[in-house]
């Protein structure tokens, strides 16, 4: 077995917390979401860095970001590697961000050893993967993969009617590398769990061989408003009332799809909102995964069937509409041997997982070769304030990633050899 | 028996549509929130059809408007009448606006049969009823009434941070009247019933005896923000499980004291409101009334108990506090005699009945002798732009008030007689 390639801890932890910085939050979080001026500022320091480390800087029609390390082979397509700057409006340090950093450190630890690869090594920075200011999760990946248009992405608009494109203008993030700068071979993305299993388990490293299914739902009640005194109880078009017979029918139906099963109502509203007044209109919002595509489906059914049955029982008029949809997806063998290999060579432990989060390398997969690394996270938490992963935990990732990338990237050459922090013949 | 004076009903329903196009919405309904520029319009065009029929108009310091009609004794208490001119932010036009115009129309009726009172007649609009804007209902007469601090009025604030006591300068509400300018002896206030039984039962009249004890409470549970994917449903702080959980019990428990029970979840939020993200804080209030003070008590007793238990359950801290209440009340015999009488004599179908809504005769019943006169509204519907009357059940409700209130302002001298509208000798 080779020698695993170290990567310099230090240094990618203090970036972090540098990149942390930018739209940090009084409880130690961030809210630097997608194409507002906190994004654009992350985005730039991103790229000085990149540039400091030599890397060319390519910039695609949805301000996809890719810093490329030239390959010894001049037409070798790029191993790639990234994830997201953006975050949620009371997101994390890390969610995303130790996806992009931990591919920036493969870049420098193959500097500092002075290690030419024959592929290419690229990471990107994705634009838009929270989808919470403009309503579409993975957006600029969706875009590159082909899974979404060019023009849908740019009329995609936030709450105050401010689209993509106006944005992506603004802040000079529009690339003019049409949308796709760079031929991939393979791409590895780094993330944090998102979730609390490697943390319960007491493992350094998630092997992940694919993502759940999952979808989004937006459900609008019709009530009819009325003063809350005078009206009696049985003449009430109430929609908390009907709210309150399907949210425990919807827990327990999710109940009956096991374990791995993900029911999330994220958001509840009411209109006109006066405490002394029925609701007009409620709206709440639907999550839905699992990572066996048969038992999604029929989850959805279910989902539909409960809303539909108890408005129906109650006489309100109601709209369902799923809003957002990715299938599960089974990463590909060769990057996920890749992973495994690089994991057991490194001496981390480790268990094979499906991400119940979506991600970039959903959209990347369905274009090239791809798979994850995942690393633990404190109490599973993240899209919260309180995110964190050790410096220990970020480090482990990273150098996992080092060796994976390295390994697809096989066919290098060492051009010096520092004896002392690195090993000799490092790959075959 | 007397036979009874009459009211003008068009020129009554003309000053309801007039009044109805300030902040009109384009459902047909008012948006005209206590101290907007709306609200200070319709103050004006209140003010100024006073000061045409010869009126005084007294400002006290927290903004309540007197018109007076003045008595023939210069030192007698006046009888009052009114209501409010401010609306919800999907509002009705007759919802207050009824009871301060039917006033305006007494006055008007008055001085076309050329018939003066002992006693002045004055018509009041308070300030803030609606308290949607400023989050306390009735304001204006509870500071009157004595039942809330003018400080504690003046320090409320809207979502803006805006202050009452700001609003009320601006918009140059703020009388230099003090807190008394009148002293009054009794007041019946007119209103739309905002319910669905006159008009079930096909009456034209509510002779009201009382009103419920109500109370609005705000509820918040704090769970733990988490992505929707990873997080495994039996690790979350999920509160809008617990939510699901309360709903049901909350109206099962409302249900069980019986048809008097009033429940109403008027508002329920997220936080942060991300769609793939469990809320880290839920919020929703709830409106509890009965007619029966120990049925009411043992109603709010119960509510608290069922959010407390199931956020026991489910491990979630949370907070429940009481942001308003109003006791019940008992109206003056003497001033329900003088509404019974008078929709005898004029010949209208009644019940009595107790208020489901709170208003501002409640405040105004803790100073003085009070009572209410409801009329009929479509659909039993208020808080709502397809509110409405008939002009024939408006005409109903100011006719009923004119006589009750001439009664109770006895010792009136006839200056003239019209013999072809009003009859010789109304009064002993």
């Amino acid at each position: 077995m080779d020698k695993p390639l170290s990567i310099n801890g230090e240094r990618l932890w203090q970036r972090l917390m540098d990149m942390g910085a930018i739209g940090a939050t009084s409880k130690g979080g961030c809210n630097r979401q997608a194409l507002t001026d906190e994004d654009a500022a992350g985005r730039k320091l991103f790229t000085d860095w990149c540039t400091a480390a030599g890397c060319e800087i390519r910039r695609d029609a949805i301000g996809n970001l890719f810093a490329v390390r030239p390959g010894t082979r001049a037409d070798a397509p790029a191993i790639l590697t990234g994830s997201h700057l953006d975050t949620q409006p009371t997101g994390g340090k890390f969610d995303g961000v130790f996806g992009v950093l931990a591919g920036l450190e493969v870049i420098e630890s193959l500097n500092d050893a002075r290690i030419q690869t024959e592929h290419p090594i690229a990471v990107v920075a994705w634009t838009n993967e929270e989808g919470c200011r403009f309503d579409t999760a993975m957006m600029g990946s969706a875009v590159w993969s082909g899974n979404m248009t060019l023009q849908d992405a740019y009329n995609l608009t936030d709450s105050d009617g401010v689209s993509v494109r106006q944005e992506l203008e603004r802040l000079r993030q529009l690339g003019d590398d049409g949308l796709s700068p760079l031929q991939v071979l393979a791409s590895i993305e780094a993330h944090i769990e998102q979730g609390p299993v490697l943390e319960t388990e007491g493992l350094e490293i998630g092997v992940v061989t694919g993502v759940q299914h999952m979808s989004r739902h937006r459900v609008l009640i019709h009530g009819v408003e009325a003063h809350a005194g005078p009206t009696p109880m049985n003449l009430r078009r109430d929609p908390s009332r009907a709210l309150g017979e399907i949210l425990p029918r919807l827990y327990r139906m999710s109940n009956q799809f096991g374990v791995d099963a993900r029911l999330t109502v994220g958001i509840i509203s009411t209109e006109p909102g006066s405490s002394n007044t029925v609701p007009g209109l409620l709206t709440f919002t639907v999550d839905i995964r699992h990572p066996d595509g048969c038992q999604y489906q029929a989850m959805v059914k279910e989902f539909e069937r409960i809303t539909g049955e108890v408005c129906a029982e109650q006489g309100l008029p109601m709209e369902s509409h799923c809003f957002w949809r990715a299938p599960g997806v089974e990463f590909n063998s060769r990057c996920i041997d890749a992973v495994r290999d690089a994991t057991r060579n490194c001496g981390y432990s480790f268990r094979e997982m499906v991400s119940g989060a979506g991600h970039d390398a959903c959209n990347v997969a369905s274009r090239v070769a791809t798979s994850m690394i995942f690393i633990p996270c404190r109490d599973g938490l993240s899209h919260n304030e309180a995110e964190y992963s050790t410096p220990e935990q970020v480090a482990a990732g990273a150098q996992v990633l080092l060796n994976a990338m390295v390994k697809l990237a096989e066919g290098q050459c060492n051009e010096a050899r520092d004896s002392t922090t690195r090993p000799l013949n490092t790959f075959a």
